[in-house]
């Protein structure tokens, strides 16, 4: 018996990643129908692909991604001596499904996906290893109509999702005006890389802190605070116009990635405990050019379930948790199971979800199984309901009971009546 | 440039995976929502987990499924000297996440996932890496009601899917009657295995092989086709009483996983070119006894989106594709775009899914990427759109027009008129 039990397996999850118990699955839930709601209403359609890629995808970017893939992504050798990666990102991924398509997709083309993505995190850190992330991308328009509707779905988004136009601040950037500051100071390549380094960090930085380092660029504070380009200046207004106003111009915005080339931008919690970005995007000139050799623009986001999670917890935004279950059939005995599940049929029919028991415990457990699914309403069918036809709708947080005739059971509950 | 050339990156996805352009995604969401319409609708609830699980949690099976993780399985050691799994089947984590929330959970528990799993499957056998699975399960029920529950959710996917009675059978055994048998023979384990084996290939041979190999066996053909136990006669009949005909008993039944106990099943294709299982589940007696020592029944059963796909394209019941998108809305010139935006802002607004374009190519161009994303209707907005309200809406497959006060666009096209 004691060898047995040291046999047990540990119900832990792996290292670092989460299981979805119903709760949790049902805030992945509201979060993806949300944001597909928004997105499908803007005419953007939805792709997704394999967690596996070829390691290849990452490392063709250059020496900033070498890194990451050899020390932070899950990559391995499978048996046929593939080189193979968990997509720590799904960017590479739309870039070459893209790709492999170019002409048979008509531009502009819109584009969005939730896949999970994968960061091989150091324990200590404490951080995820896997998160649910959602991608935007609207390739093939140069146009600042563009950037504006991508920002448009950002904001959108954040509105579904619950939040007031005071709880989060849009902070709109240009890649483009930092590339003419650095041409015009004469920076070196590796001088404009830290900059940018510097300017990813300002935020966590007091000013004096700043502009000390600032200066130690070669940077007078005076000289970069400088005014947005017209069309951005032009965009904000427009907005303005449209009664949103709380897009503003920074900077000091960035993005570490790459890719970026134009207007970038950071969506901010202004809530004092949770003062961060929570996500961003931006413009990117080319992201197929490591397949193909004619330009394709494009701008896009990417927005993730726990930092957006936190946000709605910090807000008081998080949906009260609702089982998708709307009734619970209880039975004083095993042998009333079968009419159980006719009235249950007849229930869901009409549009109720429907939960049955089949008997095999007292009836005052029944009723503790239904309270711990959460499942809101509960009915008790035994031989006098089943004989008179007229059954009691218990509410199960109040207590509260209703008599009803069996067929008033689905009207009473929101459902088609009949 | 040849040097650059050279350097361009494949487009093909990882070696026996699948990219989900529009098309095949939308078939996946169709697949996925009319899974869980029937299942929440009978009471299930969604969870999920991370396809990362520790590699022991398929090890710990036993012998049969050591050969599996060593061979068929994607496991490889993580930084922290981890053994890791990409999981190949749902039923371990489910098992896992049940015993770790045990006494939290109330009993019957009505579960379901829709989960991608992994094989690393040899590539001459041209077999999928990678494919997605509807989990369903019940636990904590011995109840024959809980058996006939999910073969009716399993009927009812079918249905929903569009299957008529006649072109699918579900074909019900027993372990228990399997086992029953194999005491009553005096089989040993091995012996026992490899009756079990012959039965699971017995559908692909003829009757005159079958029972030359059950001779082989030790096993008389009249002496082995017998008659269900009492509870599955009760059962198909009580089907039959509720309409549904095309259940049937059938000894042969087996099920190749270790852990089914009690009632198996399998439903099949009884088209002529696609006569074959497509999935299928059964009772099991402790799913959860590598975790705890308090036996905990259940019944389930797991389905495939490759081989439901295949089903319903033989059947013609595939629906065609139709993008989330409604409407595109054209326009002569890029000085267009704002009002473009405003007009789609106030069709979304009563429920329309509409796409922009930016009036940055010809409107023939324009036309072309509608009709590229089979986008069903379109509206050229151009200056006397705007001046009189009036536009007309084509609908791109006919070709036929209508002129509508803009106003009326909504409500043409099914959404809320105002």
């Amino acid at each position: 018996m004691a060898a047995e039990e040291n046999k047990r397996l540990s119900t832990e999850p792996y290292k670092g990643v989460r299981d979805f118990y119903p709760e949790e699955q049902a805030f992945l839930t509201y979060f993806f129908t949300t944001c597909r709601r928004v997105l499908e209403r803007a005419g953007y359609v939805e792709y997704g692909a394999s967690i596996l890629e070829p390691a290849e995808l990452y490392r063709a970017k250059g020496a900033e991604n070498e890194e990451i893939v050899s020390e932070q992504t899950y990559t391995f050798t499978d048996r046929g001596g593939r080189e193979v990666t968990l997509r720590p990102e799904m960017t590479p991924t739309v870039a070459r499904m893209v790709a492999a398509k170019r002409r048979e997709m008509g531009y502009p083309l819109r584009l969005f996906s939730l896949p999970n993505v994968f960061r091989y995190e150091r324990p200590q850190r404490g951080r995820l290893r896997e998160h649910f992330q959602l991608n935007v991308d609207l390739f093939g328009s140069d146009s600042p109509h563009a950037d504006a509707e991508i920002i448009g779905i950002a904001y959108g988004i954040m509105k579904a999702l619950g939040a007031t136009d005071s709880q989060f601040q849009i902070h709109i950037g240009s890649r483009k005006s930092l590339d003419e500051f650095a041409k015009r100071k004469g920076f070196s390549e590796k001088a404009y890389k830290d900059f940018l380094a510097l300017l990813d960090r300002a935020k966590k930085m007091s000013n004096e802190e700043f502009e000390g380092q600032l200066n130690e660029c070669g940077v007078d504070a005076s000289d970069f605070r400088h005014s947005p380009p017209e069309e951005i200046k032009k965009m904000i207004s427009e907005f303005a116009d449209a009664g949103i106003r709380n897009l503003i111009w920074d900077i000091g915005i960035v993005r570490g990635f790459a890719y970026y080339t134009g207007m970038v931008f950071e969506v901010f919690d202004t809530h004092s405990a949770n003062n961060r970005s929570l996500f961003g995007g931006g413009r990117y000139d080319n992201l197929t050019k490591l397949f193909d050799t004619e330009p394709l623009p494009g701008v896009g986001f990417g927005m993730g379930d726990v930092t957006l999670r936190d946000f709605l917890e910090t807000h008081g935004l998080l949906p009260k948790y609702r089982p998708a279950t709307d009734l619970y059939i209880a039975i004083p005995s095993e042998g009333l199971a079968l009419s159980a599940q006719t009235f249950a049929g007849e229930l869901r029919e009409r549009g109720v979800n429907v939960a049955v028991d089949f008997g095999e415990k007292k009836l005052a457990e029944q009723i503790k199984t239904a309270a711990k699914h959460q499942i809101p309403y509960l009915i008790v069918l035994g031989e006098d309901e089943l004989a008179s036809g007229r059954v009691r709708l218990r509410d199960l947080a109040s207590g509260e009971e209703r008599e009803l005739v069996r067929e008033e059971v689905a009207g009473a509950l929101g459902k088609s009546p009949a």
